[in-house]
């Protein structure tokens, strides 16, 4: 089984952290290939940045249909080009948002968001909104750090975000956090042990979910709304997604 | 009031179409100008179309900032990019599908939708959702009709648009339809005339509530979410973004 | 085209300054008259007095049709007789409430609502989810101010609301607000200036709501449930509604 | 324990005929007085006639305060002038369709209402929402009998209605029904033993459940929202609500 | 008329305390009968609990059966087995928290909770939202008193109810308070003179509406859903329900 | 890693069905163990049925808690006893209606449930409701077969499942199905392959995503309100119970 898991953004050394912590967690016959476009964003932090990645992700898509790849993850908390994606392939895509609601769903009542700038949580709650999750969520928590600190200021990142997730395990009347940062997944488990409740965060949560669906043999149907996209013309630096 | 129609997709002829219809709409002192991105499908029928129809409502944006653009419409029913545009700007941003939604439910309590394709349909689902008009829409209808068979087959497109509607008016138990595609705004007078009740199309709309807004000295909010985006760094063909 | 401003309360200096709004925000070609009904409370503040002024509102809206209105705008935050007053006639009718919600959405993807006096949110509640925008508000705050108290005490008056909008701007993490009053209908500059960030008020948001829908050709649907009622018989002091 | 029925319309047979259900159902301690405002519409079938009516119910709970009522009943399926009628008193009041579909939802997990005229199925869909029990409904029917039917041409009227119900439990996987005016009081065993599943009329439903409240020592809350108005000048023909 | 109130745990003097409540409030022709089933847990604070005291509920159901109970009233504010009681019976079964909400929804617009224990709050939400009063209520609050406490220290217990419902009302903008627990039905009068609006309290409650229900001649439908299970083997100690 | 899967009702050929599925779908180092409780109901197709198998569900959950079970599977598409049994462990346990659904939007936006009777859907739609996936689910269809006929007359069931999906795929505008009842875990492939679109089983699901939250480390949450039960004296014959 080859899952794709792929950094939205274009900042390689996060892609290369990703790769590694979904490596990690893979199972023995798992191969993992983590890329990112070479097009689009150093990191995600609005609605703007979101759109543009989506390009980047479809293009991810496409190669990886090219490579025979077995399911993808879209490894950006606000899931940028999900539904897209999935018209483009039979294999299974996951949003590393949606898997974590879905892993912190089974593991408790209730749970918090804790993620990076607050501007970005309009964006976790409209996908807790569509995903049918609103009201498990008590509260989506910013910790306002920009996303590429946790690159290149971990330490003090990490002291922000454990914080952060204690105020909410104090707070919130939840059983769970969810992380709201691809760029945290390599923090999980510290996070986990300083606060003392199930921390979970998405890269890792879909990489167990897409080895789940290939292992049931389910892929995005392609009966109704996911169909592959009718074929027709783009245009101009587009061209090549003609059909 | 310079008010630029974007269509999102880069069929000129449906643009001088939409133009067209803003501009009979159209206050005195309003001046419109439509346009299209140079790039990007022909149309827009699925949400991977939608996807990277978003890159130019975004582009067009941003033209349009250099061009002291009072107010924008993203003219796709599926309203794409609209959160992205909006963070670029000052001016109001307006989707059609929400402007034909907003308008509906001034004038009656259900409306139904009748569209072009059914697998666009699950796009204006979650149009409703997230807007918040889920239970003043009664049902998603659609003619079957491909977008760009709005320009090469008028008449039988028509046709087909009014038996549709006509199937909601007798069976939904509605006041109001709402037209689901910018392709047909300029067939909105003749279909409430054979249907007999209010038929509400997008870009006339949101014409009018741009024209609203901009008396009003209101756009978008650069307080919170909508802010403008953090600058940072686009790669690749992006690169044009980078600030 | 000629819009009706109705103040529902029977305060006549409210109704001057609620038609000066007016006034000064309609486009060239609109004609603003502002009345209110001769019988009802002076304010509206509850429940009770809510039911007592939709007679007025109706009694007002059956004097605009011999007057030949193109709209008609019910001045009240409380959008008190608005599905009846829409049964009564062809020509759009917009609630104040309702127009600064929908015009909150489209420049904001939250808000929140400052208001007169607490007891009053609850019918702000209920409007909100009617409408479909209990999501996008965050909170509904109340000055605690008397509606009289925005006519006898203005500068006490508008200290109070600024300072509750600041609450509101720092602590309810929105991108607008909205003022529950139609008494405050002259303050929105004032107060937007102070507090920085779109101040939305439904009189004249509702002036724009009404040319627009005009400028559209939309009317109230005559078909289905908005229909005109039923001829039938009324007893007593209301035997004048009889046909 | 004395239990005002208003008849928030002012057919007095409609009246009688309420009054006697009422009192067939009341308990032996309790007694039963029914009125009708001598000022409204003869029937209730539309938002402008609810609109109306509200005004009668006022003046009937006035009335009642002076006579020392000890519970209201708000006999129209409507619920017109709910709310304001608590605001102005201690004693419980309420509204035949509240009272039923609490009832129905104690008996059946999901039921279906069987009302009068299509056009007033908005004000149930409108009363489910705000009472919560919009997804306890699975339709909405109308035997399309104008309210006075039931009065003039009784046995017709009963043979659609049973027809109608009949279709509800057959097609609508429900467990009870709930009739939709207060003018079918008479019919509820009758249909009931027809059709073979409960089914619920809202004014003997909402006798037992006054009872309760009584005897309870429950009364509406004067603490927030429904706490007596605040006293204020009325002018014109409402000045007798002045205080 | 013969009412059974099944505390659902397995603590004598609670069934005696809740039987004597149930007395006091019971109509005159009213019999009430008040049982715990021989086995089960001795409180009810947790899912596992409520799990195994709901075979405890069908126990005392079944055995009603045969002593021709005419409603029956589960004595435990998480309402455990209501619907499988409902299955075995064509006597309205009620639930104290289903009663207590619906009480207080007739005589306030929100109310708050105050129970026992915090990580019961959960059971509270969970039947908020299946019986549809999610958006009455404000919050829910904890005392954070074990059930047993009110048997054994009921002063104390008193006390921090009193102070957390004097919270509730001076913080949670509300008209009403429910109660959380059975065990706190012979309180009620006290905390509400204490607090000074109307507190509303599960068992009274259900007597109440048993009383209702069945002067009205309604039952638990057995068309649909609720029918009598199909009668099937059932093994090991449970065998004595094979039919 | 050592799954246990609980069939909750008694029958033991469907126990060895449900585990052969299970081992069939299993990873190379997971060992599953299929048991059922040795008292319950011999199929579950009630309320009733789901209350009495819930205690079942509990002490096989006791027993593996003795065994070092890593995970727990709830075999019956109510889950029956789900947040009680999570209580009790701090292994994940997961609930196969829960499993399908999340399955099934992972790879479709709308789905609908085939079950075996109809009275089962309200267990559906209640949890459909309490997990956050109402509006992801078109319908839920009955097949009307009662569960031991999967197993007495499989192929006549078979037959008209296959007839149920097919419908649910024609016009219900779905791009997956569920499937209602454990007891159809051996007929995925064969129903997937006559239907052509993704056909979800709960038993499945939920193995693929018992052994993802093991590999992730989550196992259910501790903290709030999953904890442990507070210790108690249980009476009777759940005296085994007592802490």
């Amino acid at each position: 089984m080859h899952i794709r898991v792929i950094n939205p953004n274009t900042t390689a050394s996060m892609t290369r952290k990703i790769g590694a912590a979904a490596e990690r967690i893979a199972a023995p016959g798992t191969r993992i290939s983590a890329t990112n476009p070479a097009s689009g964003p150093v990191s995600i932090e609005s609605h703007f940045d979101e759109a543009i990645s989506a390009v980047g992700v479809i293009d991810e898509v496409r190669r990886g249909e090219r490579d025979g790849i077995d399911a993808y993850i879209v490894a950006c908390f606000g899931d940028p080009g999900l539904l897209a994606a999935r018209e483009l392939t039979r294999a299974p895509v996951i949003g590393i948002a949606e898997a974590a609601f879905h892993m912190a769903t089974l593991v408790s009542t209730r749970f918090s968001i804790v993620t990076t700038l607050g501007r970005t949580g309009i964006i976790a709650e409209h996908l807790l909104a569509n995903y049918g999750f609103a009201h498990h969520c008590r509260r989506v928590r910013a910790a306002e750090i920009p996303v590429l600190d946790l690159e290149d200021d971990g330490e003090a990142a990490m002291l922000r975000l454990v914080d952060e997730c204690k105020r909410a395990r104090d707070a919130d009347n939840i059983g769970a956090i969810v992380l709201g940062c691809g760029g945290m997944a390599d923090l999980t488990a510290q996070i986990s042990d300083a606060v003392g409740l199930p921390v979970i965060e998405g890269v890792t949560a879909s990489v167990k979910l897409a080895e789940a669906l290939v292992g049931l043999g389910l892929g995005t149907s392609k009966h109704g709304d996911l169909a592959f996209p009718r074929p027709k013309t783009f245009t101009g630096r587009f061209d090549y997604l003609s059909q």
